[in-house]
């Protein structure tokens, strides 16, 4: 017969169930940044008619104290409080419930009528009300004791209502309440804060070594800091480098990936090492490590931060292979085990083995790895293909990087299957790549958005939307001229809040493809060096400049919690809204899906919602071209025509009435 | 600085997440009954392309060994298998997954082509095969050797493919995986496994002491145990009676429930105790011990298993109040605390205070009534008002009942707010009454139902729906005459695999309320003794026995699960599917809500859901009145008059061709 022994406290009469936000019980941590409240409820309940009280409690990670805020009841048995954690880091949170046996006491003895009763109950009171005061400090102590002495000396109903019904007495007896029978949650929920970048950032990747003023030869870091000012003009705040270091000569890929290289042929960046070193060498021809802290630093005065790519593969001559040989599997001929996909081989890469008897020492190499370039001034990773690494090396790494410098940032490129994204987010990437590139249709990206905004990923799942990559370049892109690079560069701005391009070949609307059927780019820079002429006259530069201004003095469009589509009846426009939670600042775009044909439609909104007076116009500004519509009533009419302007990314601005009768629009 | 080490083993690369069925992370026990398979889903997945492989662990708690069942994919990483627990109790389960080395390496193998490329993978492959044939206990390990001996062997890539491809040498291989970095789910998560009553009842309740044969007298077990051949008839399996202890005398309430007793009034069962004894004694006037244990056992001679009503609190004069005054609340003025709701009081009921002092001794003793009532062959206990008790009380009391009683089931009476019914269903209730009797319209039944077949509650929820109970005559009920009466039986009977009626008030259409306004019955049985003409012409019980018939002879109406809402276009007609997994019974039931107007409508069946051929005819067996007819297509016409017969329940028979071109309907 199994022992059933009765629990240490049986007198818990409160529960605190379904806390929110809480990822896979508590196993994986919310993201939040800086100044960003955390929302968190619970169902806070007890057996019978007494009343409840719950509070938050939170603190960072490394704090010994709770801090706690009352939570208020929502309906249904639900409670809510909320949090802003004034620094980076790990946080944690959980809720506490409690039977408030004073605050019943209130209850009832406002709804009793019997003189005797109201008497007796009194009696009652006060003996809570000396308790309090017995958890109380000293000047509250002796308002309470004071409070009670009335209490218990009065008689005639109505000066006992009016004595144990005093508000101000009442709240504060209430905040000295007698938790010794709280239920708390069992589990301390983590979350993690960041900075305003992991939410909101606007990425530029270009080769370095295609940024030479002119042709025929290659790029260097000096190069890349007389490239500085045109990015930063385009408004973009990250700027993301492919791999810098030394590219491997053995089984070096040829132009267009062929199997050979020919002479001269520079090869694959993302071929990491050779003998001028690894993942903590500079390629040569680029510059010196110094060279590359100057371009860091010149990158920061033009309001740029560098991103570097972490890609964890080596080249057959990368120092490690000979160096470790005990990180790379073997075949039964003694080879190493480079990447393959049978019957597909990619020779010039070896993968570590992450089931290495040395997983350790692996592990602390890669990570060393990180913080080198931490070091050096760069705090944003966009890391090569996770998906491909073992999992509990992430969590471990992000971790044991960030517990130093809260600031990174890692950007998971993993376009695979939908739960291994979501793992990775949840293991510590602050943001992801999606599935954006291949959501064209109105249906497509309403239901990807929604999810992405409003699915359970929300709370770590960070989207960083592309409408193009040195890996990607779309069939719509391909066929769609150079309104399909409008079409998308506003989606990803405008829905997501953090997007990013590869360029220049997307703002000189590069779109051969490599041959039919491939994403790949013809001539891709992946393989060889490429000269842009950034001046020419179909270049979107500046049309990219005006979409991210926008970006930048349109709060609404930091964030994706607040994301809304708007019916439109045309199935080629897509319509959607976006607001701050005080809703001071409102954006609306929409887009012409078809870029071919000019669309209308009508667009509906709900002006309840918005807080607009049906009767009265409101302003509508467009903030690419600077026009200003006035709207009225729920029904506005939209026409775009995608050879002009494919997009509207409207600032609502709400009339205001002045005194003297004088109209303007906020 | 926080030191950061690494973990243990950081070979792991297999992820298990979201098992599901999972109850608030574990916290609390999916239900099942005994050879009900629980079907158990959980992502699995690993980094890279490598195969994954999967397996279901569950044992009973008390057992020693995971037994292990393999998990197939379903789609998106998601994984399912299933097990069929083979006794009563708690039971455990959990989910491993491990990348699987010997299947990466055979898909691969299948795929490879260059010849050499084959050999050196063969000899890999033959590594993996040892292996295996190391883990493998004699026999098998000696096939594997030679498996991996032959491959060593061979050279020419077909006699390569052909001896590495085995299908049942693989089969064997794979059935000894290396294990060594398998990821498995950090929960061992619950089941309760109950007897099949638990899900599938037929309750009636009755007050015994309103079952002698005359009237004018007080009934007792002698009279019940008369009454059991008709109670049985009407295809009952259990018969439930309200308390039958000692009533209290001290401010016993009078009839209707009048403030002070008449001289004769007999009180209410649930004002329990008095100088008789307590909740172990019973009424004096009903019968001896001997005579209940003697009814227990005639009962289960009709099939019919007694029903006992727990309802913890007590009488002034119950025994308790003067032996242990520490179990009850203490007014200021000395006296005992009765239960109240400002401004009501009910001073005839003491409830016990579970923040006693002595919160153990109280537990203790209530547990041992229950125990009590098992002693005397009473497994099913409905359970008054369980949320005004301690919610520990009841994990702890029902957990340690059933370790060693499984086969006790107990009902939770609690109309109350949805998160605490759902909680105590949590804690361990094994059914629980709903909201069924207010939920009257086609939209409220079919919003209720659906959240209660396949809500989150449905893996520990189960309903026990009442058209009426003692304390509830519903509006509908009062004004809907007979044919109201029928519908709602027949609702309850169809819609939930579990329901009970009060009678005989119920079978006899007794329908008249205490006031208007209220939903007390007038002369309750709760205050006085009624007698009860059972053999009134329009007397139900010759119709209930039809639709209790039904249930026991189609499984599919012995689950809630399968529960689906059919289109019927007439909003006073509901129609829903119930059938078994195999979908060999299927029961389709057409109800018509308006109790006073014919009503019709099509009825529009998904015909390839159901198995069914669009151009045959299939037959639709009405198990009330016995008639059959031929519906073919999806739409179908339906009319029900409430005079006559306010609802059909079908059994689709399918149509069976035979050899000799007969046809019938199975």
């Amino acid at each position: 017969m199994i022992e059933h022994p009765l629990p240490p406290e049986g007198r818990v009469r409160a529960v605190v169930e379904a806390v929110a936000p809480c990822i896979d019980g508590g196993r994986f941590a919310a993201k939040r940044v800086l100044g960003e409240p955390l929302v968190v409820e619970a169902d806070c309940f007890a057996d019978g008619h007494d009343a409840v009280a719950a509070r938050l409690l939170w603190r960072a990670a490394d704090e010994a104290v709770w801090r706690e805020t009352p939570m208020a009841p929502v309906g249904n048995d639900r409670w809510r409080a909320s949090f802003v954690p004034d620094r980076l880091g790990r946080h944690v949170y959980t809720v506490t419930a409690w039977v408030d046996q004073f605050l019943s006491w209130r209850h009832d003895f406002a709804r009793r009528v019997d003189a005797e009763d109201l008497r007796v109950a009194a009696l009652a009171g006060a003996a809570l009300i000396e308790a309090a005061a017995g958890r109380a400090p000293v000047p509250e102590r002796d308002r309470l004791a004071a409070w009670a002495a009335a209490l218990r000396g009065a008689t005639a109903p109505a000066a006992l209502r009016a004595i144990a019904l005093d508000e101000a007495l009442g709240e504060l007896a209430a905040s000295y309440p007698d938790r010794r029978f709280a239920a708390t949650y069992p589990v301390e929920l983590p979350l993690v804060v960041d900075r305003e970048r992991a939410r909101f950032s606007t990425w530029y990747e270009l080769f370095p070594r295609s940024t030479a003023s002119e042709p025929g030869r290659q790029g260097t870091f000096r190069d890349l800091e007389a490239r500085l000012p045109y990015v930063a003009q385009m408004g973009f705040d990250v700027l993301y480098l492919p791999p810098i270091h030394p590219i491997g000569r053995e089984r070096r890929k040829g132009r267009n990936n062929a199997v050979a290289a020919a002479a001269g042929d520079v090869g694959s960046p993302w071929a990491i090492g050779a003998a001028e070193g690894g993942h903590t060498a500079i390629h040569p021809q680029l510059g010196t490590l110094e060279d590359f802290r100057r371009l860091v630093a010149a990158a920061r005065e033009h309001g740029l931060e560098l991103a570097l790519d972490i890609a964890f593969q080596c080249a057959p001559d990368h120092p490690y292979v000979a160096a470790h040989p005990e990180w790379f599997r073997h075949r039964p001929d003694g080879s190493v085990q480079y990447a393959e996909n049978p019957p597909k081989q990619y020779q010039d890469i070896y993968p570590f083995d992450f089931e290495s008897a040395d997983w350790r020492g692996l592990w602390l190499e890669l990570a060393s790895v990180i913080e080198f370039w931490l070091a050096q001034g760069v705090a944003i990773f966009r890391v090569d293909n996770p998906h491909t690494k073992a999992f509990p090396f992430w969590e471990w790494a992000i971790e044991r990087v960030k517990r130093r410098h809260p600031e990174a940032i890692f950007l998971a490129e993993a376009f695979t299957r939908p739960k291994v994204m979501h793992h990775l987010a949840k293991l510590g990437f602050t943001q992801s790549y999606t599935y954006f590139a291949w959501r064209n249709t109105k249906a497509e990206l309403t239901a990807y958005f929604t999810e992405l905004a409003h699915g359970p990923g929300r709370e770590y799942f960070r989207p960083n939307v592309w409408p193009n990559t040195p890996d990607i370049l779309t069939e719509y892109l391909q066929f769609g001229g150079r309104p399909a690079f409008m079409i998308r560069l506003v989606l990803a701005a405008t829905l997501a809040a953090s997007y990013g391009i590869y360029g220049p070949a997307f703002e000189l609307v590069e779109r051969t493809a490599r041959e039919p059927g491939s994403e790949e780019y013809l001539d891709s820079e992946k393989y060889e060096i490429r000269h842009w002429d950034l001046a020419r006259a179909d270049s979107l530069a500046g049309f990219i400049g005006r979409v991210n201004r926008a970006r930048r003095e349109n709060p609404a469009l930091r964030s994706d919690r607040s994301l809304a589509f708007v019916p439109v009846d045309n199935d080629r426009l897509i319509c959607y809204l976006k607001s701050t939670p005080d809703g001071a600042n409102t954006v609306l775009t929409v887009v012409n899906l078809d870029p071919h044909h000019v669309q209308a439609g009508w667009v509906e909104l709900d002006l309840a919602a918005l807080g607009l007076d049906a009767s009265a116009p409101y302003q509508m500004h467009e903030l690419l071209s600077g026009a200003r519509y006035l709207w009225s009533g729920a029904r506005n009419y939209v026409s775009l025509d995608p050879a002009r302007a494919p997009a509207h990314v409207f600032r609502l601005r709400r009339r205001v009435r002045t005194e003297r009768d004088f109209d303007y629009f906020l």
